[in-house]
């Protein structure tokens, strides 16, 4: 226990399932985004540095990571500062209902009065010290018994996230969430931006372990009995045969849809501390930093006329020449080399669709 | 001798000095064009395909490789079945009258009655048998004392060459040459396509050792003389010496303007044999196959939306994966990535020179 404890119950959930996709040909099936270092200037993994980044928080024996079973060994690799124990193997995605309320599980097992705070491992905090105050006064909610979640101070009108409306503060910077917004079109994005009181839905959660596993037996019953199916073999050695049996037959829904939506109340806690969420290269492009005509690029680059140029070369000494070419994305490996306009990041996923269907090794 | 040795006085000079600074990162200082297999389909380098496209003609101890002092080495390894005194370096490189000249000398000195075929290394030729018709009629013509030259059939109003003007025929597909024109503009190269009677000048060349000598002494007399020099220098086991202090202040000129354009009387023999100057990534694209949208890319690329685009990945077993861009060259290197569009193909040149500027070893 460190010093600066003053969580003793504090525990965290790193959601580090992701096969990120987006990130190739960086991220592959046996690399993915969490385990890569995607972050701009930042040579962690992004995994690590959501360890790192709470470690004034929570001790890494109190850190539990779940992801699939194909990553786990990379994972514990990637972290060997946490019992191994502490790395929880799906079988199977099925969304973050059941990633969160088996980690609550766990985490009840060892502490009745554990309180979770419950973090993708993609995000990227450009300000981790306004992150950390979010954080403690998300715990701080959650350990008197709520639900809270964290909403991101949007900076533009974003259709890619959900929104979270906000209500009546009830104690320092913690509000009641009035709802739940779907992605919304452009349209309500920019209402929503105008308006100031809807933020970003981040995926941040917190609450104590026992709360959540009660919301979950309310809300999703099969997965709460389910739950505590697998609470009872633990108690005989049997959790690891029961989950490899069961798990697949766990509802796939996200926590928000399946228990925070239909919650009685909500808190949240709005927070404004450079987030991203780290989901394409035209991200990463945003993120870095760009010469005077806006080319992202490895410092020996050579250019000519070039302009709004992401590039990620691998290899240590190649160099980089662009003539007359504008807002690519070049991504280049040791197997694999990735050229799109940045406007079609999302299209990664065609060329990893393809390579799938010829099972090329490459994905 | 073969078995072919139809012309027991040929010898050939293959003019190997290029740089190659267009086909650079696959080019570099001391691995220039000619040394590379450009030819898409052929895995022989550009020089080696040379030696080789005349085999049938002339044997390696006939052939003489005129290069860089600074690519001697890699040249004779290039094509180790030549005598290692067959290939003659440079100290300096004084464009193709002292080249020409020197190799002249060189023959005559071996074989009085020698017949030179001077060609570069770094020509594509697609149709072998055809342009082997072409050489023989050639050498046949300056066996008889001519000065000779090879005509090549336009097939686009091309303003990068230079032309010939033919004349009445002289032999069995020799004319004569009325004159030679520089690199016309559109228009002019337009009115030369649709004239019928104008050729590419294609940098091929036949002629006597003792008449180009003759020639060279007449239209350049202080390049004859300095040749002299050597000459007499080499009987005394003197020439390295004396090339290597005096080259340099040889004329810098063709042997085109230099002696051709001024002779009484030049031949010409027109030829039609799939011929292309290998000058740049975008005739590497013209001669690559194509899929149906354009791109000649590696075998195993994966495309979305994307046309007429080039590539080059040097390493096996890496894939190139494109989606959304057109005409693009890409070259990918050990240590060198190259982007551009294939309509700035000459602008490789830039980034060539700003490497240089900064001392970059990676030229």
């Amino acid at each position: 226990m460190s010093e600066n404890d003053v969580f003793p119950n504090a525990w965290a959930v790193i959601m580090a399932g992701g096969s990120g996709t987006r990130f190739w040909p960086a991220s592959r099936r046996q690399r993915p985004k969490q385990l890569l270092p995607l972050a701009p200037g930042d040579d962690r993994s992004l995994l690590r540095a959501t360890l790192e980044r709470i470690a004034p928080l929570v001790p890494p024996e109190r850190v539990l990571v779940v992801t699939s079973a194909a990553l786990a060994d990379a994972t514990a690799a990637e972290l060997p500062e946490l019992p191994r124990a502490n790395v929880l193997a799906e079988p199977t995605g099925r969304n973050t209902a059941p990633c969160v309320g088996w980690a609550a599980s766990h985490v009840r097992r060892r502490d009745p009065n554990g309180v979770l705070m419950v973090l993708p491992a993609d995000h990227h905090i450009g300000e981790p010290d306004a992150y950390l105050a979010v954080l403690r006064r998300g715990l701080e909610a959650a350990s008197r018994g709520a639900l809270v979640t964290v909403g991101i101070e949007p900076t533009r009108p974003e259709t890619g996230y959900g929104y979270l409306e906000v209500g009546e503060e009830v104690g320092d910077q913690v509000h009641r969430a009035r709802r739940f917004v779907e992605k919304p079109n452009r349209q309500r994005a920019e209402q929503f931006l105008a308006a100031g009181n809807f933020l970003w839905n981040s995926g941040v959660f917190f609450f104590r372990a026992s709360v959540i596993l009660d919301a979950i037996a309310t809300h999703l019953p099969g997965l709460g009995q389910q739950l505590q199916a697998y609470e009872l073999a633990a108690a005989n050695g049997g959790e690891h045969a029961l989950v490899e049996k069961t798990y697949a037959t766990l509802p796939s829904i996200s926590i928000d849809h399946g228990v925070m939506e239909k919650a009685d109340e909500v808190l949240v806690v709005p927070g404004s501390f450079g987030w991203s969420d780290l989901g394409s290269w035209t991200t990463s492009w945003e993120l870095a930093e760009h010469d005077e005509s806006g080319n992202a690029l490895p410092a020996d680059a050579v250019i000519v006329d070039a302009k709004g140029n992401f590039a990620s070369v691998e290899k240590t000494g190649k160099v980089v020449a662009l003539v007359g070419v504008s807002d690519l994305v070049v991504v280049d490996t040791e197997d694999a080399l990735l050229i799109l306009p940045r406007s079609r990041a999302q299209d990664v996923r065609a060329i990893v669709d393809a390579l799938k269907a010829r099972d090329d090794e490459r994905v």
